[in-house]
């Protein structure tokens, strides 16, 4: 083969926010899948909140990325050379290819996708990592049951409009919180959920005082700080506190800020949970099954905000951090 | 009756630790009780982290004392009228008495102690409200199985020395964290405990690394601060984080600080949950049979630090904040 790999390395550890100095684009040969492994063109990179913490030394849930190695990413594309019997030429798969244009992957580490389902960027949101992450922390750790009011953080994400979507499926009142009134407007309208608070005009207190008379019932946390205490401020008695994400604390300079209204867990009989997608690993065929068939029913909305080329990566990544997509987002680096 | 009480009254809401010029200290006449009350002569007057809080105008999960009240104080002591057919002259009980010598108590708020099964003091500690808090915080929301490995703040007090205990009787490893040798020695010797660390000597992280080589599995906070981001950052998977009490936040002047570390939860899939004893009225008969057992048995030592004199309430309620105590801390009014 003569086909020539573009990738994004990882060329230092960030200080806050990644910059351009952070990287190395770089270009060489497409590797030759070994036994058992697979070459996939990457048509889709997935731009997640995750993928922050991956840049840091420290170890948590997973080994950070190596100065030099490409940067991990979700992404989805197409085989288009086997050495496994389980992918043929053509398939349309997902998995942890990195952000580059050819992944070589062992076959068992890509998740087939089937495109007569939902379209394959879905498999990266909906489908994906961010969908089934809102299915496992709402449904096992939250627990919602009919009535709970239900309040999501960053409820236009990609995690947290699905969160919003399934806990009204289970019969919960869903009160969003984002950033602007077009995110509200489309958490509301277009996902349907009860009522949307936009942080950045409203007073947050205040407004989850009155959109939450009884108190929150379950919590689902994706950025952290101010948000996450005013929310720790308005809880019921036992109330669920589901622990996603911190997006707003991950390129902080200055230590890790803890919820300082976290007494709040202990007059109220509430808790605090945290995990990860990793953590679901073998029920994610069981999840993936019952969200295609509330996506074929027309019950979910899946949405996503595509950006294009390669090249680009940097600067959507900043995009993420910086709230400005709506739905889950993608950096699109071929058609298919 | 011609009896004068003595009683000390919240006169402002203190800033930080409690000033001599927060309190009052009155003599008025003893008032009678009326139908289905009682006048209990205060023997025993209970010094609970809790108290701190009752202090402060927020509600939260009960009414703040009011300026000019009594301040409120659980006590043990014993009936010397009786307008009602539960309580008879003589027996013995304990409730929310109040800092004073005589209170007068609706007797369906009294509960009667059994002073063949232990001492009167004890009824205030290990078989009082610390004891069960001990007892339902541990068992009921940390959940102990069989090996598991018990970390402990505030170890030597009424709540933490209890908690050790029995998570011993469950077959588990009990490391206790406590101020000064003393303490720790009181804590391994006399309680049992596999383990104790002097968090004002030793460097607290490298200590719970070295005593939970596995992570922690259970850790019961009574104090906050940075004694729970150390044990935080050293969670085993699915560790269950009980918050009891936060004793070193209660009388800070600044804002109050949360667990920076708490994306551990994350990282861990780990639930940090809090209660108070209130919680599980309900159930206080069921565990007070089985710890009066545990103590009869010998499987449970009971230890009371027993101040003397009315006078001397708000210099012993300063050793509490202090950590001056080992063990329950009480003041003692006058013999039985």
């Amino acid at each position: 083969m003569d086909l020539m790999n573009h990738q994004f390395q990882l060329a230092a550890r960030p200080v806050g926010l990644p910059k351009p100095g952070d990287w190395h684009y770089t270009e060489g040969p497409v590797p030759e899948p070994g036994d058992g492994e697979a070459l996939v063109k990457v048509l889709y990179v997935s731009l997640d909140p995750a993928m922050r913490g991956w840049m840091n030394e420290s170890r948590s849930y997973i080994a950070p990325v190596g100065i030099g190695e490409v940067m991990r990413a979700f992404g989805a594309g197409r085989v288009i050379a086997s050495n496994d019997s389980s992918l043929a030429v053509g398939d349309h798969v997902t998995g942890l290819f990195g952000v580059q244009e050819y992944a070589v992957v062992n076959a068992r580490a890509a998740w087939k996708a089937d495109t007569q389902l939902a379209p394959l960027p879905t498999f990266l949101g909906t489908l994906g990592m961010p969908g089934m992450t809102a299915y496992f922390g709402l449904l096992d750790i939250g627990a919602p049951a009919e009535g709970d009011t239900v309040v999501v953080s960053g409820a236009a994400g990609a995690v947290g409009g699905v969160v919003g979507q399934i806990a009204k499926l289970k019969g919960c009142r869903v009160v969003g919180i984002a950033g602007g009134p077009e995110k509200c407007r489309y958490v509301v309208e277009e996902l349907g959920f009860d009522a949307a608070i936009d942080y950045k005009s409203e007073a947050l207190g205040e407004a989850l005082a009155g959109h939450c008379p009884d108190g929150i019932d379950i919590y689902f946390d994706n950025v952290g700080g101010d948000i996450l205490d005013a929310a720790l401020a308005h809880l019921a008695r036992h109330a669920r506190v589901v622990i996603c994400g911190a997006i707003s604390q991950y390129n902080a300079t200055d230590a890790m800020r803890g919820p300082s209204n976290y007494l709040a867990l202990l007059v109220n009989h509430a808790s605090m949970t945290g995990f990860v997608f990793s953590d679901y690993l073998d029920r994610v065929p069981e999840a993936a099954t019952e969200m295609a068939g509330w996506l074929a029913a027309g019950k979910l909305t899946a949405r996503e905000d595509v950006a294009e080329g390669l090249e680009n990566f940097p600067d959507t990544l900043l995009r993420l951090f910086r709230g400005e997509n709506t739905g889950k987002l993608l950096l699109k680096l071929a058609d298919d």
